[in-house]
């Protein structure tokens, strides 16, 4: 079944917007086996009536948000039923849940919102109890006069009435469409420490071998992470992911689309231990990604950035020497950063970060992007890694604090540290 | 002219990437006096051919963005060549740009990595410094045997590569194509701590006075902050942004894009003084957003991230038994934060936040997303300011830090701080 989704609405053509609402519909309509093959955006006003038209005759379902306002330039409704030929009539119960939600406001209606109650024939309304313009479900068998046979669905723009009426309303009449949707199943694995195209170098091959069976096989870049993507049957689902994990499991973070930064809480959750973060160059970011996670004061109480040299010295107890001797970017430092931080922190394990982030202060011996990432424990020896993030400031800080995370995944997991 | 905008990528389909990248170029179109005109959204593989075909038979110019990638779903050079008729050949220059790109990274280059090297007949390559993918441009004049008259531009999917070609390569070429757009001036005041409907109460009444003159009004949201864009000649901008400062001055951040974490750093570095940050509830993320400023070294150099109470004792010595009396989230412990902070890092101010980010941890006297921020100086007062962001925990980081790097903004630039 091929669904389509139109969001009308000049503001996201202009970016005032963010279009949200795709990502959301995209990820309900993934959760029920469904694809969304495209969206289109459109703005306020007559091309609603080509996009409608363009839609209905490539898919099954027409998702079609916006445009259901009481203003002039909201027309999806009367687009919608321009295409399939349809006439509208007003519908007194529209008319009298528009004259509840006003009164409830103490406010009288507008003739405005008059249109708002228009319905084309055959359609059903869905009720909006969040705003005043309903929802409309227009079964594929309106279009048959125009030659077309496409269900369609005209949603409310804001999320907050788009969000209720899609579960309350469109999933359940889209499962009654798709009955076999049932036997479809996605996973997702997740993967760090690896680029898309070394992942692709040990899997793709085989994967793509196993497409004759019904395997869909996609990559979604996160940030610093890829999703490897499996759909299909649930049994060539998993026969994908044991090849995955065969293969690159040590990579894998988790297959339940968990980020790291959750996956760690969690594991240190189980393990009753705790983490303390030690942050020159990531500047606190690696603290806010691990208190990103709810309930993460469980496992993290302290945290410092120590973006000056006397900083490292003074809260980690650093040794001033060690930093003239070795520069504050160097293994040495790292080591002591981390070792420092377990002790004024008294946690389990304790992560340092240090290292030029740019676009200044790189040398050639150590240039921009250069870093090291020391994890501490009490019960195990100090690791220390030596990364190279190049590239933005941002991405410098992600790629870091990623990385920092991975050490202490794959310590908590009993994984080696990669050198 | 007529610009639409295709995105390719799976992962917005299913929702698991936000489009962002649409709203950011509508935002760049918009400013440079051009509206898109649609946006088709579609995943990788075959049906890109499609969406470009229809596209260039609507436009003069098509911004098709993603599947440049090495794998081979990505087959956006592929789908442009095909409909436009064009051969492709492999140019030597994209492929010296993937060896260096990889040889800076210690990396070998794989051999899939070469299908990024195709080139149609007649397009230029597009320098991508922060990825592997180039991106082309194939003039209006290279479709002509196809009966065809629309420019294409093929960009990189990720933003960090995506935004600094736009910027350096498609905006020039685009104001070439249009020369008119020259007289056209935008500006945009960004203003923070007064929400989108506020502003307008204050200054759409009269700027839409000015419409008729030709100036065009427009809001984009930020996180944290709303720009207002005026677009139009100059003289017609100028007189807008006076209107603005005029009604809202106190709350505009800057007129030049910059946002506040990096006016903050440019005030700080002018008064030649510094700043330190005590976190609890927004777990790093102030000392994240400052540091994310490039040069921020000269003004931060201590933070703490006082997750647990002990923390805040032991590191910023506040009082136990002032926890006990108050309570973690209340105005004693702010001002005891930020005032112990200002001790600990010797910095001439210091910003503390303690709150509960939820979704658990609400009381009927705190509910969840009460957050208290106190800014400690060593020349001045220290002030407290009670806060509410009820919603999501990341929403929550935003709003508080945004609200603290305001305190700052103001005590720096001389402005009533708000109670």
């Amino acid at each position: 079944m091929t669904i389509e989704l139109i969001n009308t609405g000049t503001e996201l053509l202009l970016g005032d917007t963010i279009n949200t609402n795709a990502a959301w519909i995209g990820q309900r309509m993934a959760a029920l086996g469904l694809n969304v093959a495209r969206q289109t955006i459109v703005p306020d006003g007559e091309v609603i009536k080509d996009a409608i038209a363009e839609g209905a005759r490539r898919a099954d379902v027409l998702l079609i948000t916006g445009g259901l306002g009481p203003t002039n330039d909201d027309v999806s409704r009367e687009s919608a039923s321009a295409v399939l030929g349809l006439t509208m009539h007003l519908d007194e119960s529209v008319v009298e849940h528009l004259l509840a939600y006003f009164a409830k406001r103490n406010k009288v209606m507008s003739d405005v919102n008059k249109r708002q109650a228009m319905v084309p024939e055959g359609a059903e309304v869905l009720d909006n109890p969040f705003g005043t313009a309903p929802g409309l479900y227009i079964p594929a068998a309106c279009g048959k006069g125009r030659g077309l046979n496409c269900a369609m669905f005209l949603l409310p723009g804001p999320p907050r009435e788009l969000k209720p009426m899609v579960e309350a309303h469109v999933e359940p009449r889209l499962k009654q469409l798709m009955p076999d949707l049932a036997n479809r199943f996605t996973l997702y694995q997740k993967v760090t420490g690896m680029g898309e195209s070394d992942i692709v170098v040990h899997i793709e091959k085989d994967l793509e071998a196993m497409a004759a069976g019904g395997l869909e096989l996609g990559y979604c870049l996160g940030r610093g992470d890829v999703d490897v993507r499996l759909s299909g049957q649930r049994d060539v689902v998993e026969a994908g992911a044991r090849l995955v994990r065969e293969r690159i499991g040590d990579f894998i973070v988790s297959e339940d689309r968990r980020i790291i930064e959750e996956v760690v809480v969690d594991q240190l959750k189980a393990a009753g231990q705790t983490i303390a973060t030690a942050e020159s160059c990531t500047g606190g970011e690696l603290a806010s990604r691990l208190t990103n996670v709810s309930g993460a004061s469980a496992v993290f109480g302290h945290g410092f950035v120590t973006y000056a040299n006397e900083a490292k010295a003074k809260h980690l107890g650093v040794d001033m020497a060690l930093i003239q001797a070795h520069g504050a970017v160097s293994e040495e430092v790292a080591r002591a950063m981390a070792e420092g931080c377990l002790q004024a922190s008294g946690a389990d394990h304790a992560l340092a970060c240090t290292g030029i982030a740019g676009p200044t202060g790189g040398t050639e011996e150590k240039p921009v992007g250069t870093v090291f990432v020391a994890l501490a424990s009490r019960k195990d020896c100090t690791e220390v890694r030596k990364l190279f993030f190049p590239g933005a400031r941002d991405r410098f800080k992600v790629l870091t604090t990623q990385a920092a995370l991975e050490m202490l995944r794959r310590r908590l997991a009993g994984l080696a540290i990669p050198g």
